[in-house]
């Protein structure tokens, strides 16, 4: 039995890496998708594939529309959500990735630093699982296979 | 033909009671609900129903637990959602209740404001309409009627 | 017990108030909702409400994402679905409001004219019914009540 | 991981074998599957299989029963649907794949010529992708793996 | 609060009445709907709306579809389903309406005479409830109210 | 706006006639349904209806089959589903009632004494809210006219 | 690609076998299973395995779970159904399978002799296609991969 | 095909490990996946992932959440689900977990003591089927194959 697990969530840091790194090293039969992390692919994708957009406007439209396209097809496929939130950005399309995710009966975990505590409440309240770090998750992840 | 619609989002300013007040005007068969508009009661309901909690991560996870009673038993009733997100704050919640409504097949109108273009991109595209100001979304709900 | 029918296609002519005559005739407890059947209102209602949009692209995009706000909130009310198709339009639309209707289980009567029977055969396949005139249609409706 | 793309619309060209050409040279893994192509056999395959019908109307529905039979249980395993509209036909049966796959949530993306764009604007509106060429689209499918 | 019931099933003696009757002498909060009981309207309403067909299998086709379209309608407005089996009839289209309103999670109670237990066995044990009569299917309505 | 709650659980004290009482004094527009509260009723219903069974397993069963048709027209209807557990039975039935009203995404409030918080930990956990008293589950129905 | 078929209906001939040798003679890569076969072990499943019943009717009821529960196992698993209906028997289970299978949206074939045409035909109207002969129905599988 | 079986209830002796031995012993295709079986590291696992919680409330509730998610990961894979209830400990979250299988329409088998046959009953008349022993259950399993 294999398990898609669809990393949500902050693109600024190596979050991923450093969570896929350690599930090999326990050797979990786990298979990781996540959204584009280049920051600038994902921000120009609409007019690199369409051409020139007459104003940021119809540009974020563009982009966003094959930023949704490729979420929407990893997120079927998806057994789980895991979704990080950093300190820093908005992130609403990581809370719309969390809520969608949910909505659709997938197992979602939420990592936050405590300080987003209070803004992500209601958040937190709807999934399954919310920690602090990385190596939480990870473990919340191999409970399945004890 | 009742509709029911929800106003999701800001609660810092009256944007609901103005909304109201022009589909008074217009004398269209709206009824509206919304989220806990009084910010302290929405943090303290937790703690005032079910008494204190051992920290702020106890009452915020209380508290959340009943924010979201009450947004779900309305969400489940509304045919509509309109949610308006402002230009300070975070506002999870409302992504999240966005979400959950597209999820859900409600079709959603979502109201912000220019400089918020970029960061809601994503969820701009899955709304089926996003305006800027109350009077635009105003519009769309009355051209239901034309 | 009340029942709502959406009355989807053709624009062009009178045929829903032709409908609608024929029911108070009968004393039928049907009540009608329809896409906006001013094409012009239809075509720029994304520009009437958002303002000017930077080519007919855009414009299109903005007045479609209203007319599908509509006919989304009407949709969902409807139990019944009536489409008309006539000879001259592409309609498309109208085989996407079909469609949908099919997909959300709502029964669903086709109205086309015999030079329509070809390229309407897989839309017709998935209806409940096709027929021919409107008078038709109404005797399918009238007869839910015998 | 692999996808299972359902590649629907117009049959009158090789539009279809030119984009599983390109996805080739590029090593995606993608399984394209498509409605019958061969318009007679298409048009046929009621009487071929059911022996001969009163009257063209009957042999169409006949036809058009095998061919959505065949287009449900292919929709059904496809992960992601792209359309080509052309511009001859009426091609309602594709406008009727798009909007079943769309009510089935399969993500979808459209492929029209300029000259389309003002009656297909209901239908774009609502796939999550619309673009002019084949090779966008394949642009869009390989921006999954990115 | 009231509550809708299909009464599905045999239509050669007068069940309905006679459990309307019942009902109403009890002032039970119920409303009734169901199928043409009409047997040659039943048969005839293909031709009957949509004129002469060229043979017993389009006569039965065509009546079918709008026999349906009525059912489809009345089913998915009621709370409740009954049906009764009678020692005559195949009474397909009976069993057919049972499946579809379990599958719709109706609640369901089978009426059918002892000499039907074996034949009907499958379809007894999905349904919520079997009696042996039209006066024990009415004591199982009542009781929601007790 | 009106609201159906069922109120699930314990029968053998006077729990819903005195939230009912509390919710009437608040004139809060809240209609209850509930479970049939005579316990000999309950565990009689399958041979009062249907005559003598074989033996106390195809009692229970007999009965088992009409009261879930019972819950399950009840709590269809419902909007809201609030379910007591009290000290002293096993309540399985309770906890199928309010697993399944969770399935169905009815928004759910358990009310537990503190001696049960460990064996029904699981449940409170997918509950929306977990409270001890039935002060505070009104308190938590009233918030949403707040 | 692969396709499960599930072949429900007639157990008095092998006309399963015939189609399965059929389908290994093209090579076509669909996967049979169907309900169990020898009409006795079906009838006395029940008592089989859960031991002596007080009397038929709770042999047919033990008898009927254990069919039930082996018949949605293997049509969930089920891209494709198929029902043979004979001339003799009254198959009411046959008439479940195939609208449960409807109503899980499995695209359906349905095989009856011309005799049953009339009985059938509100069943024929909602299967995708009706077919006389176990060799068209092969005709119509196979259709799937020309 | 390969079928993936969910053992839910009793923890407290070897049930799982029976069943599964005579599943080899008759190589039949079932894959087995269970809830955490240790019953302390059940209790404890909140806070041996999250950390001390301030009371055993808060202990359970974390703890509670992460059974949950690995419940739900494992149930979404199932096909089938086998719950066994034991004489001595409440098991709510059995009766939730079949419940919950049930209302995702996943086939079930409650094994049960007699002694629980009247507590049990409306559960056991969801349920497909409920028998007394492991060794019944498992011929139910392999009547699939039969």
């Amino acid at each position: 039995m294999e398990f898609i697990v669809y990393l949500a969530g902050q693109i600024h840091d190596d979050w991923r890496d450093k969570l896929i790194e350690l599930v090999k090293a326990r050797e979990l039969p786990f298979t990781f998708v996540s959204p584009q992390t280049n920051h600038d692919r994902s921000d120009n994708i609409g007019e690199d594939i369409l051409g020139n957009q007459p104003s940021n406007l119809y540009k974020d439209d563009a982009a966003s529309s094959i930023n949704n396209f490729r979420t929407e097809v990893l997120l079927q496929k998806a057994d789980i959500v895991i979704a990080l939130f950093g300190d820093q950005y908005r992130q609403w399309n990581t809370a719309m990735d969390v809520s969608t995710a949910i909505s659709m009966n997938k197992p979602t975990i939420i990592i936050r630093p405590e300080s987003l505590i209070h803004p992500l409440k209601e958040l937190s309240n709807k999934a399954n699982v919310t920690v602090d770090t990385v190596e939480q998750a990870l473990d919340v992840l191999a409970y399945i296979f004890e």
